[in-house]
């Protein structure tokens, strides 16, 4: 009863054993994501078109309601890039950025796509998320990187512009380039400049200089943060909101009272093609990032137990006035380098980040929003991953296709096109491999009871036998061209007086299927052949006993290739023949 | 050269070779056919809501179309009742029965249907109808049967009703009840009564008689001749017309001039999709029934011939004031029962069709059409086929779930709504059977170097040697159920040191799946066990020496189960132990 209470609620199994040590390492780690979550919040808020306080909003609560009910233990949650986008895209075709719809609609999403996951999670439906193939995950995370990049250009020129999608993107930045403000380009190249010496050289200095690489690890991860402090001071001083430089503005102090968002069912139905993507894409890439931790350390992630404790923290954000949250995959490495040891670091993040909200955001008036431009184009250029399209260019075509028509389709159309044109591609390229299966005549390899494609290896064979081998489940999509097949074999051959189909990679046999063997069996009997079949696995033979073609059928079942062609052409028939 | 251009232009190969018996034989099948196909012409161009004649003109250009370029020999081509009853309710939306619009939309379906049949030939695409699976079929076939049936009530009470599924046309039925026309109900119930009559008894009452068999055939194809010419001439004697009889009404004698109908591309952009579904259906049944007619004497149809063949009888029904139309099962049984030897035959039948619209339409003027509607009822009724629900039933329940909802569904939704349901379900359950692959932990059969599933086998297996055979091919949909269950399969067994995947069933690897073998691999190698794999496919490993997994493998890749087996157990560890 306490194991199965201590899946649902994890937080049962790993609170009952937590120890001082425990605490000193899950405090360290949460001070340091803390330290880098605190920027990215206010980062993500402005990319997904909110005010900056949203971000901090969602990143209390249900960071609280993962440490309770996920069963990852270093899973850093809160707002990411690419949801972040999603979000602006879907909430951006009902409402306009600065209302008070848009609020709510952002809040309303993040408690719809948690429903969704915890309904995903109670009905085992994690399964769904499979059929986001990696080319395609990966495509559309790359091209989200590259869109993000591009919408931030804006704030780094300081001018006005709009749009979801590249061509939209460029004609905002284009037609806007005389409105440059020099000062907020200073700002934002400066911040960019500032994060990359930190990102790729900082660390070595400072080991250089003596320093401990844990301690070199805390002062990199805190660049945001310098940058921040330090461009809200230049603003201060110099006054540059008069030189027409875009602050971040009055945040309000504390937290609004938690409750459920208005809910308006025209909103609902708006939003709940958008919402369910963003459960998927948001849990794909958080149980991976997950799942990598995990193994590392031994530990076992449960998907359906992620897609609760997911769907807890996204209706956390929900009703905290917060918007759609999951895994991050930067935080989280952080947090498991950090040292954190149980998901009670996120709740002292929360701690961390709620002291913040209520102390520091009279200080972050005065921030530039080109830094959080920089910060965020930092963060999502290293989402781009060009070397993942190059291996799967290599390795198959049809993936690749799949993986660019994300790619292109997320750029051009936007990102719930990019991921719906993704997975329909990737279906209908398999389902096409799979009706045009491969099939092999195969021969005995001499010396053993070995049967392998005549075409590829030197095997003996008999003139009246003809072994075939289906490389495919036999299903509706195949059927026919299974017909076709065995009949021009058959035609090719006049002395065929048996026909083994060798079912070793046949694991299925459906309705369409069986109706078609019968077919071949008829026609083949027609013609004086009698047709056989070897090596039928378990299952599909308990299917097969279910229907009367094994009784109409005028040869044997063999249980393997070996036993089928020994009868078949050492007992009566000649010796095979080398081939 | 010529052969090329005779596999285009078939008529060219049997035309060359035509002789006086040949002819002797076509003519008499055409002559059987004609008289059968004079009222099934009429009463399925009712059905489809049209103008008797209009099933008169779709039932001769297009059969020499055929006779030219399809494939099939003995393929009966014309108006059936499935494509009628579809060609309704795709017209029935976009203008009202009766009208010019009607007729024209009608027409421009037919010409669509045979212009995309073409071009699916010319790209060989016919693969696409594969995805019809047979349940699918099937069950459309009699729901729209048991539909036809239904809405032919209303003409054998003589009432006035519309509706294109089962509730609609309950209704209108029922609210209608008080207007039976009690003549009608009369003429309809004993035209019905005596085509029972014919076909349950009269062929074996005649050769008790004495006639041969195939006289008897003959007389009894004519059944339906005669209740026509009976209920005409009772009609006239009786002037029927003025007690309310409906009767089919004057019918414009000899032909319209061939030509384009009107295009009008708001009308193209509604038919497009009925369009499609037309072709598709008219062309699986079409090549099934010509498929099983090809196979009793030994010919082959060829399917993309086939696409091209049926297209030109579109396209010639498209001219010629038609409407769409397809190879009809009883008619291409009669047909090759009858004789027919080429499709000749075709081009008789279609003269035999002139000259009924040239000489015989006057008579036709005072037919009931509750005549009519008996036809179409005993005609359809033979197409409901219970006993394959059965046996789909015993045989699986996924494909069952695809047949019941592609039966209810164009009961209740519709025959458009009914294929696309009944498609859709089948490629998802379909899925999701290959995203759960079965997969069983193998030992080797004593004496054998056969490896079998150690749940239904007594077999060897070493204690640390796991070798897993998985029974589906590796893509984007089950990889991470692969990773799952090996992982649990490892946790269970302490003392493995190698784990052998034998690919035997496995036909591809997909880019998803090759990042999940890198790392289970990764994963197995932290554990200190060793990853090989055993039987892997030509194609497959082909694409995986594209890749770098074949050198990070920490094992190796065995030629058979056996192979590895021996090595990683006989060698360095103990004998395998009886399981």
């Amino acid at each position: 009863m306490m194991t199965r209470l201590a899946r649902t609620l994890p937080i049962l199994d790993w609170g009952r054993r937590y120890q001082r040590s425990t605490f000193t390492n899950d405090m360290i780690a949460a001070l340091i994501v803390t330290i880098m979550l605190i920027p990215q919040s206010l980062a993500y808020a402005m990319l997904a078109g909110l005010p900056a306080e949203v971000g901090l909003y969602a990143s209390v609560l249900p960071l609280v309601a993962y440490a309770i009910f996920g069963s990852s233990r270093t899973l850093a949650v809160g707002p990411v890039a690419v949801v972040s986008l999603m979000t602006a895209t879907a909430v951006g075709e009902i409402a306009a950025q600065g209302t008070n719809a848009y609020l709510v609609a952002a809040t309303l999403l993040a408690l719809m796509s948690g429903l969704m996951l915890i309904a995903m999670g109670l009905f085992k439906l994690g399964f769904v998320a499979n059929f986001l193939s990696h080319p395609v995950i990966s495509g559309f995370i790359t091209a989200s990187g590259l869109l993000i990049a591009a919408g931030q250009l804006k704030h780094l020129l300081g001018i006005q512009a709009a749009g979801n999608t590249l061509p939209e993107i460029a004609r905002g930045v284009l037609t806007n380039l005389n409105a440059i403000n020099m000062p907020t380009l200073v700002i934002g190249l400066g911040v960019l400049a500032f994060l990359y010496f930190v990102r790729l050289k900082l660390k070595a200095l400072l080991m250089g200089l003596g320093l401990g690489s844990r301690m070199a690890d805390v002062i990199t991860k805190a660049g945001p943060v310098v940058a921040v402090a330090a461009t809200i001071l230049a603003a201060s001083v110099l006054d540059l909101g008069k030189e027409g430089v875009a602050l971040v503005g009055a945040i309000p102090q504390g937290f609004p009272v938690p409750g459920l968002p208005a809910i308006d069912f025209d909103m609902v139905r708006a939003l709940a093609g958008p919402a369910l993507l963003i459960s998927l894409i948001g849990f794909v890439e958080s149980v991976s990032v997950a799942q990598t931790l995990a193994s590392k350390r031994r530990q076992r992630i449960v998907p359906d137990q992620e897609l609760i404790g997911l769907g807890a923290a996204n209706i956390a954000a929900g009703i905290s006035a917060g918007y759609p949250v999951t895994g991050g995959f930067a935080r989280s490495v952080v947090n498991f380098d950090a040292g954190a040891e149980t998901p009670a670091a996120g709740i002292y993040t929360a701690v961390g980040i709620a002291l913040a909200t209520l102390f520091l955001t009279p200080l972050l008036a005065s921030l530039p929003q080109a830094t959080l431009a920089a910060t965020i184009i930092v963060a999502v250029l290293s989402l781009v991953d060009l070397k993942a399209i190059r291996r799967v260019w290599a390795y198959s075509r049809a993936d690749f296709s799949a993986m660019a028509a994300t790619i292109l389709g997320t750029l051009f159309l936007g990102v719930e096109a990019g991921v719906v044109i993704g997975v329909l591609l990737s279906l209908v390229l398999h389902l096409y491999r799979t009706s045009r299966p491969h099939m092999a005549v195969v021969g005995q390899v001499p010396g053993t009871e070995h049967f392998r494609n005549i075409e590829r290896h030197q095997v003996m064979t008999s003139p009246q036998l003809l072994s075939v081998r289906v490389d495919e489940s036999l299903y509706f999509a195949n059927t026919r061209y299974l017909e076709d097949r065995i009949a021009a074999l058959v035609a090719e051959r006049p002395n065929v007086k048996h026909v083994v189909l060798m079912c070793s990679a046949v694991n299925a046999i459906d309705a369409s299927a069986l109706e078609s063997l019968e077919e071949i069996n008829h026609r083949l009997n027609d013609a004086g052949i009698t047709l056989h079949l070897s090596e039928v696995k378990g299952p599909v033979m308990d299917r097969l006993k279910r229907s009367s073609f094994l009784e109409d059928l005028t040869g044997k079942v063999f249980l393997s290739q070996y036993e089928a062609s020994a009868l078949l052409s050492n007992g009566v028939w000649p010796q095979p023949q080398p081939n």
